[in-house]
């Protein structure tokens, strides 16, 4: 269970998903929390990411409403209105300014917001409110997910013990559209500004930023982050000791709902981490490591717990990235498959590996120094299932 | 059935696949035709291309060996040497010289070539040569591709009748590894050498360029062309009215060729024809067009036979190309879709063109004038099947 002092959460089904499942979540601060956020770099934006865009350039943020069902994605003018009613009708609930509520949206791509159901749910939303309300939210805010996904750590700061939460939903698709990764981080560390981009962006570039499940980029991808100081401590600057203590905090718990969320990949039965190293530059890893995570010849591989590691280095070879391929070293887990390019892999052995729900590929380039991975899942017939044959 | 003048082929088996099915072809010219060639943009490239982009830089050919069942791909320097043998053996059966034979190989990664096999098989190999052979030797090119794929076409070059034929294999994956994309193209038409080249490369672009299954290039992917002059026709220039022609005929012979290979794509039901247009540049239309011709979410909704034209922009948004997400234009066959991002859509309409197993998908992003389009199969459970349940 998550609690951070001076938040609070709440969760209510109103009605835009069927059979009373939960779609209204509300994170809330008791008092204007500096804010943060990363926003999906899809050319099409969702109306309520714009809005969520210019929103957090004003640096505060008080409380998140979020709805699962309806992505108001291209849904023009129209949704931008939309969304932005949406956060008058909250702040009016919760009696605060409206430019210190941001929207997120999630579920069906073209369909318009159902204001008029989420305005009715506002009073139960809001009443609804309490500390441990962040498992509400965080099961209101899933679309095709299996299973709520939070996650939180303490940091010392000074003398003083801060939290740092994160609440996410999983990166897939819902029926019969795209849907969004989402996620939350909330702190009660009095952080600024320079530090909370900064560590904001570490984190998300060392967590939400490696996973793949299928390869396509949202509409609606967005990370805020929320910090109200109620810890008290003295205002963390982007540099010292304190810093990395809470930039790592921040990044681990995010690492960990990011995990879930490949774990939870539509129809995954595998968590693979694929790690390349050896590269020239950092860029060409993660080109390489992205590659081989997106690679359907590699995601079926790995669903067939087939040692084919022939499939790995062909994939690898596409990324357009400059490499010996005289020279590969590639593990499965700790297992060497290929030294120097030639095959010293125990079929056995490999396959025993593969057969695990979590494991590590390596693939060394040898050509420098520089390392990235990527977190993917397998595709499997499930993920065909959920996305090909349900239709509403 | 396909006959060119002064060109023989041959199929046959010699053991490197199971139950006598034909692994092993022949392609021969009675005189040493003019050749050009592309290859595997892969940085692991597999010795039997390595070899032919040497030997092709000759500029002459006379005989293409092609051996199924395995790619020779990732064997290093030993697959470089048995590359080159089997040209040795093929040479000598045929009494011409090695250089004039140029080496295929398509099938499991990571084999070595059974140089021994093959040298057993070539006698036969080369006494079944005959004018009308070259089905046989497009069914011994054969991985997981379900027919044996070729076509021809004659050209007027002033009074007298060519003909350009294109022999290949499908775009896929074999039992458990990737294979190849193979084609041949062979003309009885007297062609020079920057004509070769220029046409070929032209006929590529514009077909095999412009398919995708699974979206991973393989390493050994190979398109060489023949012209023996058998015609005699005077010798073709790169310009004038008869090398437009010529072009055209060796361009359409390719893009019949290359919707086999989609038609056929492993587990496909369908072949869609993604058009994009309205682009600044050609390079930008192709972006975009690759970018939904392989996204899983497309190809899925494809298969499901689903009018899901959200998966269609958001794929395109994340193709790394600007336009404006509030303009676009979508067709589904004639029936629009999106006026200017405003859905126009009448469901029906849109889902019984999906039904059919070929349409035409064509998205305008009304921001310049340039286009280019794809050629994609869809992601199946036969797919899946395939690619992640077979294991020798």
């Amino acid at each position: 269970m998550i609690k951070v002092p001076g938040f609070k959460g709440s969760g209510v089904s109103s009605g835009i998903k069927k059979k009373g499942k939960k779609d209204l979540a509300l994170i809330f601060s008791d008092t204007p929390a500096k804010a943060a956020g990363v926003f999906t770099l899809n050319v099409v934006k969702a109306p309520p990411v714009i809005l969520g865009m210019e929103r957090v350039k004003g640096g505060h943020c008080q409380a998140v409403v979020v709805n699962s069902g309806v992505a108001n994605a291209f849904t023009g003018k129209r949704g931008y209105a939309d969304a932005v009613l949406t956060t008058q009708y909250v702040a009016k609930e919760l009696g605060i300014d409206k430019d210190l509520v941001i929207p997120s949206s999630t579920g069906l791509i073209g369909g318009l917001l159902p204001v008029d159901k989420i305005k009715k749910a506002l009073p139960r939303l809001v009443s609804g409110l309490r500390e441990d309300g962040f498992e509400d939210a965080a099961e209101a805010i899933m679309t095709t997910d299996a299973f709520p996904k939070f996650a939180s750590t303490t940091v010392n700061i000074g003398r003083r013990k801060g939290t740092v939460a994160v609440i996410g939903k999983g990166a897939g698709m819902i029926m019969p559209n795209m849907a969004t990764m989402l996620a939350y981080v909330i702190t009660d560390i009095n952080v600024g500004k320079r530090a909370l981009t900064k560590s904001l962006k570490h984190a998300a570039d060392n967590s939400f930023n490696k996973i793949t499940v299928d390869g396509d980029t949202s509409t609606n991808d967005t990370v805020l982050m929320l910090a109200n100081g109620r810890l008290g401590n003295k205002t963390l600057d982007a540099t010292g000791a304190d810093y990395r203590k809470f930039e790592k905090a921040v990044t681990e718990t995010a690492a960990e709902v990011a995990e879930m969320m490949v774990r939870d990949g539509e129809g995954a039965t595998k968590a693979v981490k694929i790690v390349v190293k050896g590269a020239k530059t950092a860029k060409d890893a993660d080109k390489v490591a992205r590659t081989l995570g997106n690679s359907l010849l590699v995601k079926t591989a790995f669903y067939g717990e087939d040692p084919n590691w022939g499939r790995i280095v062909a994939a690898a070879g596409r990324a357009g990235v400059k490499f010996n391929p005289d020279k590969l070293d590639l593990y499965f887990g700790d297992h060497k498959v290929l030294s120097s390019s030639k095959q010293v892999i125990d079929e056995k052995k490999a396959q025993k590996i593969l057969k695990q729900p979590k494991f590590t590929v390596t693939l060394d380039l040898k050509t420098g120094k520089a390392s990235s991975f990527i977190l993917a899942s397998d595709i499997t017939f499930e993920y065909l299932n959920i996305n090909a044959h349900y239709r509403t």
